[in-house]
């Protein structure tokens, strides 16, 4: 049976990943009137007199919503709301199981980016926090940057963000093994969808003085006259100036990211590269270039979506941990340094010792390395005052340490 | 420490009352690509094409929103999205206690009655029913009928249908032990909101030919000239003719019902009325008439909202069960049938033997009462053909013994 009938029938064994379960028994009388009426209206009032206490009384403090209009999932593309709950509730399956945070999956009947907008304002008093998935481009820039101005919670759009994080995590773990450094070294991003330009964006933030993120017609460049406004800003961001192809921008280059489509790098692409080549091929299921390919072409290090290849390019290892990190300091905002700061805490999860070739990024399955991005992320988040409440950091790791461990 | 105080203590205590709950593990690399990438592509690709999948491989089986907008809250009126969160977090934990439901508390900082018909229909796909709470007369009954029109799974105002339901259950068993008959009682309701416009409805629709709905003008009848849209209805649906003051429409009553405020019920309407009076006095926590007053006047049976005296009557026991049977059928719709069935199962919970003055009502720790609710409700569910599925009956006894419990 191949993995999909296998997962069909693991759905149909459970009818739903996740489950709401009480944090306390309802018993008696006695319980009842604490839990709700009438001791709750108590609550309630305290509540609208002091908003933050929401955080101290209520699920707000551990909520996430998993918002998608289901109008491109995974590889499948625009599959609407309801097909798209398998892939939300799983999302919410894997923040509970790594970070320990209740995520809940909100799949909306909307197309329209002002209607979804509105939307997930109008649900956002329950949630400690946002994360938008499987959205769309252009919509998914314009509909997370609104929320992000409008809201008062964090606002992530996963596909960019998340997936951003990890990369860089693997690109500084891949450039310390080719002993070269990221403010030096020249990185070119194939692919200039929410992916690549999130990923050439936070490249550039990281210290990385060269980064050429490229499209199907070349090099994003202020030069050129046909960029929307979101790949603009990618060409204003990366300082590109000038006209260029993607297989110029390869020549010399030290990491070669592809966040495109299968077959959008050639073997001569890395055959081209400076020394050591790094690879990372994020097309998935089937990378922009095979394993096999890369290798023979020269590349020194080959990352990928994969979970049968080496080097997992996996989103998984940031988002639980950075909304853990960010509802634990009730973080109003996502900024790039807490950003930043997840991937470094997820590159330094991995050993001088264990570093190799084929292990740049950690397992999701290694406990501590969400706890590590939480922490970092939550520290950031205050450094950055974008915090609502400051806990010193002695108490702030005993906070998330108590957090991130399920009950 | 009073309940409020110690109500807010166990708040501070939680950080929320509900949690979620994975019901698998995600520790291999196995168990993500079964949950999560690469095998849900499949799941999601068959939903898809078959939208009824997703009641057999998701959430949406169980899944429950308890939908407020916080402008009717309680006896607190318009607290808003934010401050309503601990009643909704409340519902949804009595949801999982007593039905083994997964409800969701959808709190939404939203007034106009268009935007949030939107909302809810934009978030109903990962749903299997909305429970509306607590919002404001009148819109609360145009929301709700726009709602069940266009949404195909169930919708229910609780503070509507719960409060009927459960009130006629206990009317049911008042008459039994006044020896009187629903069809020939005379039955007069102080109060025409959400409550009292619900009650009198589904009192007329299980049999009673003599309901009188009053207001503060007097008892609600075609006659008059001032009733808005939905009071015109009950005085439709309740046959009333003429003009009359509720004093004179207690005379002669075997049941006095009100859903109204304190003070509303005097000692001489109690007096005015048949022998063996049953005063239902449901204003909460301060009762139309006390208990003392009532009995004092003479009333044969009293009920309040009140956990503190005999005969609670409580949504509670209706809320949980009507939506596990829903649930279990797949129903499209609440119907009329499945409300009379309902409280026909939570009055018949009480065995002619247990049945006294001071227990008309059973307790809802008392679990085979949601079973004998849901069993009700998902018959009549087929019966009115609104069940998407349709499960043979002792097949269905065991589907919602296994379903309605705790794992």
């Amino acid at each position: 049976m191949d993995i999909g009938a296998q997962s069909l029938e693991y759905h149909k064994k459970f009818k739903g990943k996740i489950a709401i379960k009480s944090k306390s028994m309802i018993e008696t009388k006695a319980d009842l009137s604490l839990a709700y009426t009438p001791g709750v209206a108590h609550v309630c009032t305290e509540i609208a007199k002091n908003p933050d206490l929401a955080y101290e009384t209520t699920l707000k403090s551990n909520s996430v919503a998993v918002v998608s209009n289901g109008s491109r999932v995974l590889g499948l593309g625009n599959i609407g709301a309801l097909a798209s709950i398998p892939v939300m509730e799983g999302k919410a399956m894997l923040f509970k199981e790594f970070g320990n945070v209740d995520a809940y999956p909100i799949c909306l009947d909307l197309k329209d980016e002002e209607e979804i907008i509105r939307t997930v304002k109008a649900l956002a008093p329950v949630f400690g926090g946002i994360n938008l998935e499987d959205i769309e481009n252009p919509k998914c820039y314009s509909i997370e940057k609104r929320l992000i101005e409008e809201l008062d919670i964090p606002v992530m759009h996963d596909d960019q963000h998340g997936t951003a994080v990890i990369t860089l995590a693997g690109v500084q773990n891949a450039l310390k093994l080719a002993s070269k450094k990221i403010e030096t070294a020249k990185i070119v991003v194939m692919g200039a969808g929410a992916a690549g330009s999130a990923i050439s964006l936070l490249l550039a933030r990281a210290g990385c003085k060269q980064v050429l993120c490229s499209d199907r017609s070349g090099v994003l460049s202020t030069a050129r006259k046909d960029l929307d406004e979101h790949k603009l800003l990618v060409a204003n961001a990366t300082n590109s100036k000038q006209d260029m192809s993607f297989e110029k921008a390869c020549v010399g280059a030290d990491v070669l990211i592809g966040a495109s489509a299968p077959g959008s790098i050639k073997q001569e692409n890395i055959r081209s590269m400076n020394s050591k080549p790094i690879v990372f091929a994020l097309a998935n299921p089937t990378p922009e270039i095979s394993h096999a390919d890369a290798i023979s072409a020269g590349a020194f290090i080959y990352a990928s979506g994969r979970s049968d290849l080496p080097n997992q390019i996996n989103n998984v290892l940031a988002f639980p941990g950075i909304f853990r990190g960010a509802l634990d300091v009730r973080a109003k905002k996502i900024t790039e340094n807490m950003k930043i700061a997840a991937a470094n805490a997820i590159s330094k999860s991995i050993s001088e010792k264990e570093l190799t070739q084929n292990n740049i990024i950690p397992a999701p399955f290694d406990k501590s390395v969400h706890f590590n991005v939480a922490l970092a992320v939550a520290k950031a988040a205050q450094k950055d005052k974008v915090a609502r409440v400051h806990v010193p950091e002695k108490e702030l790791e005993a906070l998330i340490k108590k957090n991130i461990e399920k009950k």
